[in-house]
């Protein structure tokens, strides 16, 4: 299958790229989607640095969120620490983000040809985010399909596992996860308090991966 | 129920914006999307001018369609002459433009607490456009709904409804048809030649309403 990539940089789509490879898919192009938050930059650099090792066409998307409100944003307050599930969490969604780059990346596919359009939401998402449970993935898909003339297909092969399972699964795919990034605030290094810092950390550590992050 | 509107400057999001208001919806905010069309920087003179005239917030939303292939962007080719539902206008087709608009507007609408989304899709779209007819809408419904907070609705009152019964309609509600635009060549004057201008002109005419363009 043809398939385009929504790669972001961070472990759960760079393991769902390495996955869809191996099971022998034609990447036609990985595009990352730049909508101001404070991690974007960061991630980015490795979506980048990634598709260089796997010879893979790599664009950033830049697009205009002024409109939108979420401390994951710059135009957002601090980043909250804790755990990635706890309610104050809510306040670094950024509404319909999923639906938003599903969208256009759908566009994106009818024009150069990609069958599918690849998504890394795993099952933890859940919790926070409307737009990562299994219901609206079906939605989505669906309309994504009636809604163009190649009839675009999702795969979104992590919508039930977790993120542990992920990091298990990289592992044994070869991932180099040197070349991911997740934390919301987007320094140099990974601050190990934010949600995403404190899910990757439980991520290696309950798979029994070796986490080769430094954290500040 | 507080609505954002999508509202490009045409004829049919002119006419939903008032028929919205004409049923007492409020109107929060006024969206228009430039993705690099020929045309949208004409139209979207005219659909601030109508914010204006109704006192509604009014925002353009600039996206990067560099990616995508397309007449009806500046970077592609000529317009076609001809109808609206001519093979040929396929070429002007912008791949899946509704989901995006749609689902870029959802994320808005959450955070400036609107509770549907408004758009102006029509029946006559349908037979060039995928993402205009109704089981592609009812699909893009359910996981705006699905995919967020507040359960976002899609108000898209004329999808079942022609381009000709938008023009008796408008009439009815005081569309000041003067400050809406059609043509996707996207010149002061609108050419009267393209598929869109034809259908404008036909609408007007098979609706016996009286029609104050110039065409060139």
């Amino acid at each position: 299958m043809k398939v385009l990539a929504v790669l972001s940089g961070g472990m759960d789509s760079t393991c769902a790229l390495y996955k869809a490879m191996k099971e022998g898919h034609e990447i036609v192009k990985a595009v990352a989607f730049d909508y101001g938050s404070k991690h974007n930059k960061q991630e980015h650099k490795y979506a980048k640095q990634t598709c260089e090792k796997l010879d893979i066409p790599f664009k950033v998307i830049n697009l205009d969120f002024s409109e939108f409100e979420s401390d994951l944003l710059i135009s957002g307050g601090d980043i909250p620490e804790g755990h990635y599930a706890d309610p104050n969490m809510k306040k670094t969604v950024v509404p319909f983000r999923n639906g938003i780059m599903l969208a256009f990346s759908t566009g994106i596919a009818e024009s150069c040809g990609a069958e599918a359009i690849m998504l890394g939401n795993h099952f933890g998402d859940h919790a926070v985010y409307p737009d990562c449970r299994k219901d609206f993935v079906e939605a989505m898909s669906q309309a994504m399909t009636l809604g163009t003339y190649e009839k675009i297909k999702l795969y979104a092969p992590f919508t039930e596992i977790t993120k542990t399972d992920i990091a298990v699964l990289g592992d044994k795919l070869g991932v180099d996860w040197s070349l991911t990034y997740s934390c919301y605030n987007g320094r140099d290094k990974h601050c190990g308090k934010c949600g995403t810092c404190v899910e990757r950390i439980e991520a290696f550590h309950d798979g029994k991966v070796n986490d080769p992050t430094e954290y500040e």
